[in-house]
């Protein structure tokens, strides 16, 4: 069965990541980190996704401000490419290492809980161009915390990436399929009380949506032309 | 030249650390987690040291209390243990995946900050037994820290450890040798006024003082016996 730590953002794939854990009769317990995140709001999505899925949900308090160079812990305008720029180089929501931190602390609470596996929603298809989401890194990581820990030492941690080689559309798709409450979801940069529309997260959200046939039930401050002309589409047919 | 990160708890090893990093004519910047350790005192020792030595030096706050099967986070009594048992299994002062958290940490600040490596004072050879102070995992580790960053990706991030394969009487040679303050430097487990003299980390420290023929300034409370019979000897002679 094992039992598992879910770090869980509140956006789309870590709710889905979540829903496939717990679909697998493993137990959950997820896990969100307060580090001082522009889209604070995400947050409160995750609460939400746990409370959905009954399952117990610490939060971890950190203070990421000393990262003055990303846009999702200092001031820094959070960048609006096209579509086909996104995945390019490593934009300026990029925080630094910070996968490597949500998974060793990630990795304590396992081993403080009891648990055997950490489980994370990074995928590396149609995703933001963060070094830290590539199966590479996935790896490397998984074997430094094996060294690195207790359990690792006497038994084995597991990295779970159960996402890392789907697409949007495929991770969207799993997870209509596993009852995620996407509405509950955000994927947002901003913090908007709306989702923006335009930074990567929301693009990549609704382009995903777009290609799994199927709607955002998110609420938009602007939409892009692509969403809005498959919107019409749907209603055409 | 180089910048490098310093992760400094305020101990011996850490601050002989940042004494060769320094010796070096590397630019040091010191870098303290308040976790919620036991043996706060070391958070004062570590700013004593980077006064010291003039560098500047941040304080990352985290609270490790979800840690409960750690003598340095809870409640838990910190054993004493027979010096010939010292590094023969991990001991219940062991936290879980602390130093992946630590390294992880001190790269966000090493790219915030336009570092190109973290150093850490780690070693395993008198050590109390910890997985994360090993070679192959501080190798594994700076391998998942490269896959992960945008410094590693576009450069190189360097874990320097200097101290790995010394022994404490060598480290503390060394740091002899660089000035190091060993008066203001705290290794004990406990967090009394005066060092314990009988934690993991004090007999270590005191037998490396011993083999290293000098003298620890620190007060203690009781001394070993090995210790208490090696004064005696030094002043006999």
């Amino acid at each position: 069965m094992g039992k598992v730590v879910v770090l869980l953002s509140g956006g789309l794939d870590s709710a889905t990541t979540l829903a496939f854990v717990i679909s697998r009769g493993m137990e959950a317990i997820a896990l969100s980190f307060d580090y001082g995140q522009r889209h604070r709001r995400e947050l409160e999505s995750g609460r939400r996704v746990a409370d959905h899925f009954g399952v117990k949900r610490a939060v971890f308090k950190m203070d990421f401000s000393f990262a003055g160079n990303s846009s999702l812990t200092s001031s820094l305008d959070v960048e609006d490419r096209p579509l086909e720029k996104i995945g390019d180089d490593i934009p300026a929501t990029y925080v630094p290492a910070r996968n490597s931190v949500f998974l060793s602390i990630g990795s304590a609470y396992a081993e403080a809980l009891g648990c055997d596996s950490v489980a994370i929603g990074a995928n590396a298809l149609d995703y933001s161009g963060y070094p830290d989401c590539r199966p590479e890194y996935m790896n490397a990581m998984e074997k430094a915390l094996n060294l690195g820990t207790r359990i690792g030492v006497s038994g084995n941690l597991s990295i779970m990436v159960p996402l890392q080689y789907l697409t949007k559309k495929e991770i969207i798709r799993l997870g209509l399929s596993l009852g995620v409450p996407f509405g509950l979801t955000r994927s947002c940069y901003r913090d908007n009380e709306k989702a923006c529309g335009r930074c990567d997260s929301c693009k990549l959200r609704l382009r995903g949506f777009m290609e799994a046939g199927s709607e955002d039930p998110t609420a938009y401050q602007d939409l892009p032309g692509f969403y809005s002309d498959y919107l019409k589409e749907r209603k055409g047919s």
